[in-house]
């Protein structure tokens, strides 16, 4: 399979811009003419969940009806409508002895992405991996194992699609992941998108370059010079939008001088959104319902209606803290301050730093990057939103009449 | 170590364009100040390799009299008066809703460089990585302990550098290696310099990223189309013009219609250079001295006055041939078919792709990039020559006034 990836790269590389995208959007034509079969087949995926005991919630992200078909067939036009991202001269050098040295941006080649449960991420990784020019390998959960390949045979129907250009592993092979991550030979990068035990496992056993994401523990700090109305619907905003994704807020900061002013407003409207609260002695003072927060809180992802709320010193101590227990994912400062503000976003080191927004907004759509294929901790090659442009590199095109070094 | 280096990391960061060229142009300052001090740390170095047996090309490796040390400190000026990388926008985003999304280049963080005998390394790599605003950690060979420690000394003298901001492991301490390896929480990325079995061992035991260069088999491909007088000039420079880097010449292929013509002429040429030739059948047909090529010439890079030749049928083996022996650093094409030198720069994986002229130009101030820190085989993050600007990464910084994703 690595091998039949490793010789379908350059011919997916070779399709022009147009038969890419025609690619694409008869792709999501295929899903739409396949949706009962893909239908049909997620049934029997859901059937034998609720026959396992998977929660209510995993069974929902399981779940294809019409309009989730729908979605996915969208999501391919949508990638088919961005600009291509390859032929791009990311830099053109005119040496003096002649040579014109241009920086070219290619595809990676191979990418295997490994994923869970959501059988989405089957049409969405295919497609972004697929427009940036490279092969695919997918690998998805156990849980959607009919359904995945239904929506890949309705993907690789269609005509125009080189061979082996989207290939996926059947989940019934348990030792297949292991040998996949092996083939550095043959595999460029692979994404592990999922749970942090997912992604801690392909990390450690990778002999192929892992773009990742870990845990994103994201932190609002409310400066002494924040406008507390605009502070308080960030925290909300950050808190109850979408408390299980990696872009909510996971820990409040907030400056002592208007510790007081702020925490029980805090207090009241995360109440009102049904938010356990877990403070520091000094959040505690101010807002005695909350439960004491253990040094382990600070470091915790909770996905869920819990948040932790220390009280600190000064704009230093809060850049401290999230420098100790954060994962260098989303920020933000919340101040009418300009020169607190360019220090918090000079010196805090995450892949996105938010003056006066919601942290919610890291996302590759609403940084109008198109589709995203996961958000990025790391610091090489790829940070923040991952789309269709991190999933090229580039390669030097050197152009002479005969020049020689000597 | 990896601890003070993480904390100096945002104060070097933090340093002004200004102040960092300052303390730069002082550090060479303080090397040419120093020369008597480095000289005599030399010749300690130079007499203890001598007496452990130490080859005469290693012994010259390691030698550092006033000329080498006046071009380590020229080294230190180039990178001071080169452009600064930091502070640029590399995109900015005006979202309908109003935030100024902005993707800014900055530092990586900590740096740590592991390389073998050549004592000006220390300096060359401590400059560039200072010079995109890293702290770095550095571990030389233990040949070269007393010239490193003595370089590492002038260079840290220097007023304006922050506290450990560039840090020495002291060859000794033979465990230190392999655990700085382990410490992904403190150090972004590991660069190893020097043979290939370093560079894997590093590759393999790192949890840290690691930016690599293993092998340099470059191949030039002289087409049907070629200018034959052009292609013996790029052959004699890529194979004889400096035989023992990584990216000379080590095989030659050459299309079976030119390769009558051809293979005499260079068979000639390379005999005058000193240069043995191993050549597949159709080779030594041509030129009987060749002595036979086996399946492992193929992988070799000699670096040496050794070829490697063999006649294809057609650019299609040519490129298979690249595929499957090259190892994706430089590979020329010497046509004048535009239509063959576009299949072979766009089906040619590799870092740099030349269109008739010779390999060697893979170098940063060969490309115009200033000084490099390595040459990268990989694909991610950074690929070819990597000098200041590949030793930095982007984060975006969001300004809003209190948007909510609700």
């Amino acid at each position: 399979m690595g091998r039949r990836a490793r010789s379908a790269a350059p011919r997916v590389a070779g399709l022009d811009t147009d038969t890419r995208n025609g690619v694409l959007d008869a792709m999501a034509a295929s899903l739409i003419e396949s949706r009962d079969a893909i239908a049909a087949a997620n049934t029997r995926d859901c059937v034998s969940a609720r026959a396992t005991g998977l929660s209510a919630a995993l069974i929902d992200r399981l779940l294809l009806d019409a309009s989730r078909i729908e979605a996915m067939a969208d999501g391919l036009r949508q990638v088919a409508a961005q600009p291509d991202p390859l032929g791009v001269d990311l830099a053109v050098m005119r040496r003096p002895n002649g040579l014109i040295i241009r920086k070219v941006r290619v595809p990676l080649g191979v990418i295997a992405v490994i994923y869970e449960s959501r059988p989405n991420v089957t049409a969405d990784a295919a497609a972004v991996c697929f427009k940036a020019g490279n092969a695919i390998i997918l690998r998805g959960g156990s849980e959607a194992a009919a359904s995945n390949a239904a929506i890949c045979e309705a993907m690789t129907a269609v005509v125009g699609l080189p061979a082996d250009a989207i290939q996926m592993i059947p989940t019934t092979d348990r030792a297949a992941v292991r040998s996949l991550l092996g083939l550095d030979q043959m595999i460029d990068l692979v994404i592990p998108r999922g749970g942090e035990s997912l992604i801690r496992a392909v990390a450690e056993q990778s002999r192929i370059p892992v773009l990742k994401h870990y845990k994103g523990v994201c932190h609002v700090y409310v400066d002494r010079a924040a406008d507390l109305d605009m502070a308080l619907a960030i925290a909300v905003d950050a808190k109850c939008g979408r408390p299980g994704v990696c872009n909510a807020m996971e820990t409040l900061l907030v400056h002592e001088a208007v510790a007081e002013a702020f925490l029980p407003r805090l207090a009241d409207a995360m109440d009102a959104g049904g938010v356990e609260l877990r403070g520091d002695e000094r959040t505690r003072a101010l807002v005695p319902k909350a439960s004491p927060a253990s040094e382990s809180d600070w470091y915790e992802e909770y996905l869920d209606l819990i948040l932790a709320v220390r009280v600190v010193a000064d704009i230093e101590a809060a850049m401290r803290h999230i420098d100790q227990y954060g994962t260098r994912h989303s920020d933000v400062i919340v101040t009418a301050d300009s020169e607190a503000a360019l220090r918090f976003t000079t010196e805090v080191d995450s892949a996105a730093v938010y003056v006066n927004a919601s942290s919610r907004f890291t996302d590759g759509a609403e940084f109008g990057l198109g589709a995203e294929i996961g958000i990025s901790t790391d610091k090489l090659h790829a940070r923040g939103p991952c789309g269709v442009e991190e999933m090229t590199t580039y390669k030097y095109v050197i152009e002479g009449n005969g020049q020689v070094r000597g």
